[in-house]
């Protein structure tokens, strides 16, 4: 299961949540494997002068590629052969969504190259945590990395984004506004209808 | 104009020795940008215990791509633009020879996308630059990274594909055996056949 939705919607929150309550693994993107925490400190990095490192889109796009394919492979994969429920926070939407949508590049070109990152490997479902425009606005971090100093266009094409993928066949809506238990009730209740049988629930308290 | 061809058979020498020869910049695949500079260290990065940083094959090839699109943004574009001559050590076909034909992707995806990667620029001409697989066998450097390190029918899908690929018309083949200013001369007198009019040329002193 994959869990989407714009910055401090509480998506690392919710899958932390999720993973505890069915003894399922947490992972995420980018940075869930060696290479991707790699990845991430390019991301991060800046120069002498304290510029972001010089990255086009098109070379964002392939960063974020190179760190699902190695992600899928040396962990999605082998968990899922294992047996193991993986939740994972963010995924291919992502890339659609900020590559795509907010970056310009063409989503399906993105989409194709992300399936083959990916070696077409697809969750069960997408769970879109929406939180709504204002409180979005007002959660929005203080600038931090290259995607969080963007305009607020940039983050109105990313909601954009992901108000019209939500509406997919294998997408979930949950409101993520409210106490964190009870968003995460509310996934579940949302996945029990979607994805039984779930793994055997552990309470609250782990 | 790009140079092609395996480890050691002479290419960042000649590029080197027709950059000043014509006056043209020189540049290199991967590492040719300060995104690119970051990713040959990643692809040389061992762990603690001295392994190679894992890396599956996708992932291996995306890092190419992604050093290709910013090298072709940042450096290669800007270079014609300004009216520049450009000489680049390796380009797609590296990448269909390593990860294609020796790693085993699949090489019309690859092109897909390296094709995306470079924006869609293409060189002039590729020059590929045959030494024979005995030369190359003895040439091939003592295992450095983790290519190098790959056995001799790693070696030989690359070289396979080289000699294949040098068939197709935009592409020269030149001896690459023998001193490295007569190669350099065999290049130009090439280069003059097929791409007249060429800069004008300096003298082998610089």
């Amino acid at each position: 299961m994959v869990l989407e939705g714009p910055e401090a919607s509480g998506k690392s929150t919710q899958c932390q949540l999720l993973a505890q309550r069915l003894g399922a693994m947490y992972t995420k993107e980018p940075g869930g494997s060696p290479l991707g925490i790699r990845l991430r400190e390019i991301l991060l990095a800046r120069d002498g002068e304290g510029e972001w490192l010089p990255l086009s889109p098109r070379a964002e796009a392939l960063l974020m590629l190179a760190d699902r394919a190695q992600h899928v492979e040396e962990v999605v994969i082998p968990a899922l052969a294992a047996g193991k429920w993986v939740i994972c926070d963010r995924f291919t939407p992502s890339t659609l969504a900020y590559q795509g949508a907010a970056r310009g590049l063409d989503p399906w070109e993105l989409e194709q190259m992300s399936d083959w990152a990916a070696d077409r490997l697809e969750p069960d479902l997408y769970v879109y945590l929406e939180v709504g425009a204002a409180e979005a606005h007002k959660r929005r971090p203080r600038p931090a990395d290259r995607m969080e100093e963007q305009g607020e266009e940039f983050f109105e094409r990313v909601r954009s984004y992901y108000l019209r993928a939500s509406l997919g066949e294998n997408w979930m809506t949950i409101d993520g506004l409210g106490d964190p238990a009870e968003v995460t009730d509310r996934i579940l209740a949302g996945l029990r209808s979607r994805l039984a049988p779930l793994p055997q629930e552990h309470d609250a308290t782990g």
